[in-house]
Protein backbone atom coordinates (compact mmCIF):
# COMPACT_ATOMS: atom_id res chain seq x y z
CA UNK A 1 0.00 0.00 0.00
CA UNK A 2 1.16 3.46 -0.94
CA UNK A 3 0.37 6.44 1.55
CA UNK A 4 2.12 9.25 0.26
CA UNK A 5 -0.47 12.22 -0.06
CA UNK A 6 0.93 14.78 -2.13
CA UNK A 7 -0.70 18.27 -2.07
CA UNK A 8 -0.17 21.01 -3.73
CA UNK A 9 -1.04 24.70 -4.12
CA UNK A 10 -1.54 26.13 -7.25
CA UNK A 11 -2.95 29.85 -6.33
CA UNK A 12 -6.44 28.68 -5.00
CA UNK A 13 -6.54 25.75 -6.67
CA UNK A 14 -5.82 22.76 -4.82
CA UNK A 15 -4.66 19.39 -6.50
CA UNK A 16 -5.24 16.30 -4.53
CA UNK A 17 -3.53 13.02 -5.32
CA UNK A 18 -4.01 10.28 -3.39
CA UNK A 19 -2.74 6.46 -3.50
CA UNK A 20 -5.79 4.32 -1.67
CA UNK A 21 -6.08 1.39 0.55
CA UNK A 22 -6.92 -1.08 -2.66
CA UNK A 23 -8.14 -4.51 -2.51
CA UNK A 24 -4.75 -6.52 -2.30
CA UNK A 25 -3.81 -4.42 1.26
CA UNK A 26 -7.19 -5.23 2.71
CA UNK A 27 -6.90 -9.07 1.59
CA UNK A 28 -3.20 -8.67 2.55
CA UNK A 29 -4.29 -7.20 6.39
CA UNK A 30 -6.62 -10.12 6.38
CA UNK A 31 -3.42 -12.85 5.68
CA UNK A 32 -6.12 -14.05 2.92
CA UNK A 33 -7.30 -14.79 -0.80
CA UNK A 34 -10.76 -13.08 -1.23
CA UNK A 35 -12.96 -14.64 -3.35
CA UNK A 36 -16.88 -15.45 -3.53
CA UNK A 37 -18.32 -19.56 -2.78
CA UNK A 38 -21.37 -19.14 -4.76
CA UNK A 39 -23.82 -21.58 -3.48
CA UNK A 40 -26.33 -23.16 -5.73
CA UNK A 41 -28.98 -25.67 -5.49
CA UNK A 42 -32.72 -26.46 -4.57
CA UNK A 43 -34.79 -24.94 -2.08
CA UNK A 44 -34.12 -27.33 0.98
CA UNK A 45 -30.87 -28.67 -0.57
CA UNK A 46 -28.93 -27.11 2.27
CA UNK A 47 -27.44 -23.65 1.12
CA UNK A 48 -27.80 -21.56 3.51
CA UNK A 49 -26.73 -24.55 6.45
CA UNK A 50 -23.83 -25.29 5.03
CA UNK A 51 -22.59 -22.10 4.11
CA UNK A 52 -23.13 -20.85 7.19
CA UNK A 53 -21.91 -23.86 8.82
CA UNK A 54 -18.75 -23.53 6.68
CA UNK A 55 -18.39 -19.66 7.36
CA UNK A 56 -18.27 -20.89 11.31
CA UNK A 57 -15.32 -23.18 10.65
CA UNK A 58 -13.29 -20.27 8.26
CA UNK A 59 -13.95 -18.13 10.98
CA UNK A 60 -12.50 -20.46 13.70
CA UNK A 61 -9.70 -21.07 11.02
CA UNK A 62 -9.14 -17.09 11.44
CA UNK A 63 -10.73 -16.16 8.02
CA UNK A 64 -12.74 -12.97 7.64
CA UNK A 65 -16.33 -13.57 6.12
CA UNK A 66 -19.44 -12.83 5.36
CA UNK A 67 -22.50 -14.90 4.36
CA UNK A 68 -25.20 -13.39 1.61
CA UNK A 69 -28.15 -15.18 2.04
CA UNK A 70 -31.98 -14.27 1.74
CA UNK A 71 -32.26 -13.12 5.33
CA UNK A 72 -30.09 -9.99 4.68
CA UNK A 73 -30.64 -9.12 1.59
CA UNK A 74 -34.55 -9.49 0.70
CA UNK A 75 -35.83 -7.08 2.82
CA UNK A 76 -33.06 -4.57 2.68
CA UNK A 77 -31.15 -4.19 -1.17
CA UNK A 78 -33.77 -5.78 -2.98
CA UNK A 79 -36.84 -5.32 -0.89
CA UNK A 80 -38.45 -3.33 -4.44
CA UNK A 81 -38.03 -6.80 -6.38
CA UNK A 82 -40.95 -9.14 -6.53
CA UNK A 83 -40.54 -12.72 -8.24
CA UNK A 84 -41.05 -12.14 -11.60
CA UNK A 85 -37.95 -13.21 -14.32
CA UNK A 86 -36.89 -10.04 -14.66
CA UNK A 87 -37.17 -9.41 -10.75
CA UNK A 88 -34.98 -12.44 -9.87
CA UNK A 89 -32.17 -12.25 -12.55
CA UNK A 90 -31.85 -8.32 -11.09
CA UNK A 91 -32.09 -9.54 -7.39
CA UNK A 92 -29.03 -12.24 -8.35
CA UNK A 93 -27.19 -9.51 -10.34
CA UNK A 94 -27.10 -6.94 -7.37
CA UNK A 95 -25.93 -10.20 -5.39
CA UNK A 96 -23.30 -10.63 -7.36
CA UNK A 97 -22.33 -6.92 -7.37
CA UNK A 98 -22.28 -7.14 -3.59
CA UNK A 99 -20.71 -9.92 -3.68
CA UNK A 100 -17.89 -8.30 -5.82
CA UNK A 101 -17.73 -5.84 -3.44
CA UNK A 102 -16.85 -7.50 -0.39
CA UNK A 103 -14.55 -9.34 -2.25
CA UNK A 104 -12.55 -6.42 -3.12
CA UNK A 105 -12.79 -5.33 0.97
CA UNK A 106 -10.50 -8.13 0.86
CA UNK A 107 -13.33 -10.81 2.51
CA UNK A 108 -14.06 -14.65 1.70
CA UNK A 109 -18.01 -13.94 0.41
CA UNK A 110 -20.25 -17.00 1.13
CA UNK A 111 -23.96 -16.36 -0.95
CA UNK A 112 -26.73 -19.00 -0.69
CA UNK A 113 -29.39 -18.52 -3.21
CA UNK A 114 -31.17 -21.14 -5.44
CA UNK A 115 -29.79 -18.77 -8.26
CA UNK A 116 -31.64 -21.44 -10.89
CA UNK A 117 -29.96 -20.40 -14.58
CA UNK A 118 -26.59 -21.05 -15.77
CA UNK A 119 -26.51 -17.26 -17.44
CA UNK A 120 -27.16 -15.61 -13.92
CA UNK A 121 -24.31 -17.92 -12.52
CA UNK A 122 -21.98 -17.12 -15.46
CA UNK A 123 -23.13 -13.28 -14.83
CA UNK A 124 -21.80 -12.74 -11.72
CA UNK A 125 -18.56 -15.21 -12.74
CA UNK A 126 -17.86 -12.77 -15.56
CA UNK A 127 -17.87 -9.96 -13.23
CA UNK A 128 -14.94 -11.25 -10.33
CA UNK A 129 -11.92 -11.20 -11.56
CA UNK A 130 -10.55 -15.20 -12.83
CA UNK A 131 -10.29 -17.48 -10.09
CA UNK A 132 -12.70 -15.71 -7.82
CA UNK A 133 -15.68 -17.26 -8.13
CA UNK A 134 -15.98 -20.76 -6.54
CA UNK A 135 -19.25 -22.38 -7.64
CA UNK A 136 -20.73 -24.86 -4.51
CA UNK A 137 -23.47 -26.99 -5.86
CA UNK A 138 -25.42 -28.63 -3.24
CA UNK A 139 -26.94 -31.11 -4.97
CA UNK A 140 -29.50 -32.90 -3.86
CA UNK A 141 -32.33 -34.77 -5.36
CA UNK A 142 -35.81 -32.77 -5.81
CA UNK A 143 -37.31 -36.26 -3.99
CA UNK A 144 -34.75 -35.30 -1.06
CA UNK A 145 -35.39 -31.71 -0.77
CA UNK A 146 -39.10 -31.97 -1.11
CA UNK A 147 -39.61 -34.45 1.75
CA UNK A 148 -37.15 -32.22 4.00
CA UNK A 149 -39.32 -29.48 2.92
CA UNK A 150 -37.86 -27.04 5.95
CA UNK A 151 -40.70 -24.44 4.95
CA UNK A 152 -43.61 -25.88 3.61
CA UNK A 153 -42.82 -24.80 0.43
CA UNK A 154 -42.92 -27.88 -1.89
CA UNK A 155 -46.10 -28.58 -0.08
CA UNK A 156 -47.45 -24.64 -0.92
CA UNK A 157 -46.32 -25.47 -4.94
CA UNK A 158 -48.22 -28.66 -4.91
CA UNK A 159 -50.59 -27.02 -4.06
CA UNK A 160 -50.39 -24.58 -6.44
CA UNK A 161 -50.13 -21.55 -4.11
CA UNK A 162 -47.19 -21.03 -5.10
CA UNK A 163 -46.34 -20.14 -8.71
CA UNK A 164 -42.99 -20.69 -10.76
CA UNK A 165 -41.24 -22.48 -7.40
CA UNK A 166 -37.95 -24.03 -8.97
CA UNK A 167 -38.10 -27.66 -9.25
CA UNK A 168 -41.85 -27.56 -9.44
CA UNK A 169 -43.03 -25.57 -12.47
CA UNK A 170 -39.91 -23.67 -12.95
CA UNK A 171 -36.39 -25.32 -14.19
CA UNK A 172 -33.61 -25.94 -12.52
CA UNK A 173 -30.44 -25.87 -14.15
CA UNK A 174 -27.38 -27.53 -12.13
CA UNK A 175 -24.03 -26.84 -12.90
CA UNK A 176 -21.79 -27.80 -15.69
CA UNK A 177 -18.82 -28.20 -14.13
CA UNK A 178 -18.78 -27.02 -10.59
CA UNK A 179 -15.66 -26.21 -8.47
CA UNK A 180 -16.95 -27.76 -5.30
CA UNK A 181 -19.60 -30.63 -5.50
CA UNK A 182 -21.59 -31.37 -2.34
CA UNK A 183 -23.49 -34.55 -2.69
CA UNK A 184 -25.75 -33.09 0.29
CA UNK A 185 -28.61 -35.93 -0.06
CA UNK A 186 -27.13 -38.32 2.24
CA UNK A 187 -24.34 -36.91 4.20
CA UNK A 188 -24.23 -34.56 7.49
CA UNK A 189 -23.65 -31.27 7.64
CA UNK A 190 -20.19 -31.76 9.06
CA UNK A 191 -19.54 -33.98 6.67
CA UNK A 192 -20.37 -31.54 3.94
CA UNK A 193 -18.10 -28.71 5.56
CA UNK A 194 -15.17 -31.18 5.83
CA UNK A 195 -15.81 -32.12 1.89
CA UNK A 196 -15.76 -27.88 1.05
CA UNK A 197 -12.41 -27.18 3.29
CA UNK A 198 -10.53 -29.87 1.16
CA UNK A 199 -11.69 -28.56 -1.53
CA UNK A 200 -10.55 -24.90 -1.08
CA UNK A 201 -7.72 -26.14 0.59
CA UNK A 202 -6.96 -28.27 -2.60
CA UNK A 203 -7.36 -25.06 -5.06
CA UNK A 204 -5.37 -22.76 -2.58
CA UNK A 205 -8.36 -20.45 -1.67
CA UNK A 206 -7.09 -21.23 1.68
CA UNK A 207 -4.03 -22.69 3.73
CA UNK A 208 -3.30 -26.00 4.55
CA UNK B 1 -19.77 -16.87 18.99
CA UNK B 2 -21.90 -20.45 19.38
CA UNK B 3 -20.57 -22.77 17.02
CA UNK B 4 -22.59 -25.81 17.84
CA UNK B 5 -24.06 -27.14 15.32
CA UNK B 6 -27.09 -29.48 16.05
CA UNK B 7 -28.68 -32.02 13.74
CA UNK B 8 -31.31 -34.49 14.45
CA UNK B 9 -33.03 -36.96 12.19
CA UNK B 10 -36.58 -37.62 12.29
CA UNK B 11 -36.94 -39.98 9.52
CA UNK B 12 -35.84 -38.80 6.70
CA UNK B 13 -36.33 -35.25 7.45
CA UNK B 14 -33.27 -33.71 8.60
CA UNK B 15 -33.79 -31.04 10.53
CA UNK B 16 -30.49 -28.56 10.81
CA UNK B 17 -30.35 -25.68 13.75
CA UNK B 18 -27.45 -23.67 13.24
CA UNK B 19 -25.94 -20.57 15.42
CA UNK B 20 -24.22 -18.52 13.04
CA UNK B 21 -21.01 -16.21 13.19
CA UNK B 22 -22.69 -12.64 13.45
CA UNK B 23 -22.17 -9.35 13.56
CA UNK B 24 -20.40 -8.92 16.75
CA UNK B 25 -18.61 -11.87 16.26
CA UNK B 26 -17.26 -10.51 13.21
CA UNK B 27 -16.47 -7.21 14.96
CA UNK B 28 -14.53 -8.57 17.78
CA UNK B 29 -12.45 -10.94 15.65
CA UNK B 30 -11.22 -6.92 13.69
CA UNK B 31 -11.24 -5.50 17.28
CA UNK B 32 -13.19 -2.57 16.38
CA UNK B 33 -16.43 -1.64 16.36
CA UNK B 34 -18.34 -1.32 12.74
CA UNK B 35 -19.99 1.84 11.62
CA UNK B 36 -20.70 4.17 8.58
CA UNK B 37 -18.98 7.35 7.95
CA UNK B 38 -20.93 9.02 6.16
CA UNK B 39 -18.97 11.84 3.57
CA UNK B 40 -21.98 14.13 2.87
CA UNK B 41 -20.87 17.59 0.86
CA UNK B 42 -20.73 19.35 -2.59
CA UNK B 43 -18.75 18.45 -5.36
CA UNK B 44 -15.36 19.36 -5.16
CA UNK B 45 -15.26 19.76 -1.35
CA UNK B 46 -12.82 16.65 -0.88
CA UNK B 47 -15.19 13.94 0.22
CA UNK B 48 -13.42 10.75 -1.53
CA UNK B 49 -10.17 12.62 -0.96
CA UNK B 50 -10.69 12.97 2.64
CA UNK B 51 -12.37 9.83 3.34
CA UNK B 52 -9.19 7.64 0.91
CA UNK B 53 -7.12 9.71 3.30
CA UNK B 54 -8.67 8.81 6.74
CA UNK B 55 -8.79 5.17 5.28
CA UNK B 56 -4.94 4.89 4.50
CA UNK B 57 -4.84 6.04 8.54
CA UNK B 58 -7.33 3.87 9.62
CA UNK B 59 -5.71 1.22 8.23
CA UNK B 60 -2.14 2.09 9.33
CA UNK B 61 -4.11 1.92 12.63
CA UNK B 62 -5.08 -1.54 11.96
CA UNK B 63 -8.40 -0.94 11.11
CA UNK B 64 -10.66 -3.10 8.75
CA UNK B 65 -12.60 -0.74 6.34
CA UNK B 66 -14.16 -0.04 2.87
CA UNK B 67 -14.57 2.86 0.95
CA UNK B 68 -17.59 2.79 -1.13
CA UNK B 69 -17.75 5.86 -3.56
CA UNK B 70 -18.59 6.50 -7.49
CA UNK B 71 -15.66 4.58 -8.96
CA UNK B 72 -16.87 1.26 -7.40
CA UNK B 73 -20.70 1.65 -7.42
CA UNK B 74 -22.25 3.72 -10.36
CA UNK B 75 -20.97 1.16 -13.21
CA UNK B 76 -21.74 -1.87 -10.87
CA UNK B 77 -24.41 -1.84 -8.25
CA UNK B 78 -25.89 1.06 -9.96
CA UNK B 79 -25.68 0.96 -13.59
CA UNK B 80 -29.23 0.50 -14.48
CA UNK B 81 -29.89 4.10 -12.84
CA UNK B 82 -29.72 7.51 -14.20
CA UNK B 83 -30.12 11.14 -12.79
CA UNK B 84 -33.35 11.36 -12.35
CA UNK B 85 -34.66 12.19 -8.79
CA UNK B 86 -36.31 8.56 -7.99
CA UNK B 87 -33.23 6.72 -9.28
CA UNK B 88 -30.79 9.68 -7.41
CA UNK B 89 -33.24 8.70 -4.12
CA UNK B 90 -32.70 4.99 -4.88
CA UNK B 91 -28.63 5.51 -6.06
CA UNK B 92 -28.70 6.39 -1.90
CA UNK B 93 -30.86 3.67 -0.52
CA UNK B 94 -28.93 1.01 -1.96
CA UNK B 95 -25.56 2.47 -1.38
CA UNK B 96 -27.10 2.60 2.39
CA UNK B 97 -28.19 -0.98 2.31
CA UNK B 98 -24.46 -1.68 1.16
CA UNK B 99 -22.81 0.13 4.10
CA UNK B 100 -25.22 -2.17 6.24
CA UNK B 101 -24.15 -5.27 5.21
CA UNK B 102 -20.28 -3.87 5.40
CA UNK B 103 -20.97 -2.94 8.83
CA UNK B 104 -22.82 -6.22 9.43
CA UNK B 105 -19.25 -7.62 8.27
CA UNK B 106 -17.57 -6.07 10.95
CA UNK B 107 -16.20 -3.11 9.03
CA UNK B 108 -15.87 0.61 9.17
CA UNK B 109 -17.54 1.88 6.02
CA UNK B 110 -16.44 4.71 4.18
CA UNK B 111 -18.73 6.56 1.56
CA UNK B 112 -18.34 9.66 -0.02
CA UNK B 113 -21.58 11.03 -2.08
CA UNK B 114 -22.55 14.50 -2.44
CA UNK B 115 -26.16 13.07 -0.86
CA UNK B 116 -27.59 16.21 -1.25
CA UNK B 117 -30.72 15.52 0.50
CA UNK B 118 -31.50 15.49 4.59
CA UNK B 119 -33.91 13.13 4.00
CA UNK B 120 -32.10 10.39 2.36
CA UNK B 121 -29.21 10.67 4.84
CA UNK B 122 -31.63 10.23 7.29
CA UNK B 123 -33.26 7.32 5.43
CA UNK B 124 -29.30 5.74 5.89
CA UNK B 125 -29.22 6.72 9.37
CA UNK B 126 -32.46 4.78 10.29
CA UNK B 127 -30.89 1.66 8.35
CA UNK B 128 -28.84 1.13 10.96
CA UNK B 129 -28.58 0.97 15.07
CA UNK B 130 -28.05 3.90 17.01
CA UNK B 131 -25.05 5.34 17.07
CA UNK B 132 -23.67 3.53 13.97
CA UNK B 133 -24.23 6.17 11.37
CA UNK B 134 -21.86 9.17 11.33
CA UNK B 135 -22.29 11.97 9.55
CA UNK B 136 -18.75 13.52 8.03
CA UNK B 137 -20.12 17.36 6.45
CA UNK B 138 -17.56 18.02 4.55
CA UNK B 139 -18.03 22.10 4.38
CA UNK B 140 -16.59 24.17 1.60
CA UNK B 141 -18.18 27.06 0.10
CA UNK B 142 -19.85 26.73 -3.10
CA UNK B 143 -17.20 29.47 -4.23
CA UNK B 144 -14.35 27.36 -3.46
CA UNK B 145 -15.74 24.33 -4.67
CA UNK B 146 -16.81 26.30 -8.18
CA UNK B 147 -12.69 27.46 -8.59
CA UNK B 148 -11.03 24.25 -7.73
CA UNK B 149 -13.44 22.70 -10.09
CA UNK B 150 -11.04 19.38 -9.89
CA UNK B 151 -13.22 17.49 -12.68
CA UNK B 152 -14.52 20.54 -15.07
CA UNK B 153 -17.91 19.70 -13.57
CA UNK B 154 -19.59 23.53 -12.39
CA UNK B 155 -17.87 25.33 -15.93
CA UNK B 156 -19.95 22.60 -17.54
CA UNK B 157 -23.23 23.04 -15.49
CA UNK B 158 -22.83 26.75 -15.72
CA UNK B 159 -22.58 26.26 -19.69
CA UNK B 160 -25.30 24.20 -18.96
CA UNK B 161 -24.57 21.03 -20.49
CA UNK B 162 -25.43 19.84 -17.16
CA UNK B 163 -28.64 20.49 -16.04
CA UNK B 164 -29.41 19.25 -12.12
CA UNK B 165 -26.35 20.03 -10.77
CA UNK B 166 -26.20 20.38 -6.94
CA UNK B 167 -24.92 24.17 -6.03
CA UNK B 168 -25.81 25.26 -9.39
CA UNK B 169 -29.26 24.23 -10.12
CA UNK B 170 -30.49 21.74 -7.65
CA UNK B 171 -30.37 22.34 -3.79
CA UNK B 172 -27.90 21.14 -1.31
CA UNK B 173 -29.46 20.83 2.22
CA UNK B 174 -26.62 20.87 4.77
CA UNK B 175 -26.59 18.80 7.38
CA UNK B 176 -28.31 20.13 10.85
CA UNK B 177 -26.00 18.35 13.40
CA UNK B 178 -23.22 16.49 11.57
CA UNK B 179 -21.26 14.13 14.24
CA UNK B 180 -18.33 15.37 12.05
CA UNK B 181 -18.21 18.71 10.70
CA UNK B 182 -14.58 19.35 8.54
CA UNK B 183 -13.91 22.95 7.22
CA UNK B 184 -12.45 21.94 4.30
CA UNK B 185 -12.08 24.90 2.86
CA UNK B 186 -8.85 26.17 3.80
CA UNK B 187 -7.18 23.22 5.65
CA UNK B 188 -4.86 20.12 4.20
CA UNK B 189 -5.85 16.60 3.76
CA UNK B 190 -3.40 16.04 6.52
CA UNK B 191 -5.52 18.48 9.19
CA UNK B 192 -8.88 17.60 7.75
CA UNK B 193 -7.61 13.51 8.69
CA UNK B 194 -5.94 14.55 11.73
CA UNK B 195 -9.74 16.53 12.69
CA UNK B 196 -11.42 13.59 11.81
CA UNK B 197 -9.66 10.79 13.81
CA UNK B 198 -9.72 13.64 17.16
CA UNK B 199 -13.74 13.04 16.37
CA UNK B 200 -13.98 9.53 15.69
CA UNK B 201 -11.73 8.85 19.00
CA UNK B 202 -13.60 11.21 21.40
CA UNK B 203 -16.70 9.54 19.79
CA UNK B 204 -15.02 6.10 20.52
CA UNK B 205 -15.47 4.86 17.43
CA UNK B 206 -11.81 4.42 17.52
CA UNK B 207 -9.53 3.45 20.07
CA UNK B 208 -7.09 6.12 22.09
Amino acid sequence: MMTTIVKSHDNENIVWHRHNVDKSSRAEQKKQKPCVLWFTGLSGAGKSTVAGALENRLVELGYHTYLLDGDNVRHGLCRDLGFSSEDRRENIRRIGEVAKLMADAGLIVLSAFISPHRAERQLVKDLLPEGEFIEVFVDASLDVCEKRDPKGLYKKARAGEIKQFTGIDSEYQAPVNPEVHLHAGDKTVSELVELSLHSLRKRAIIRD
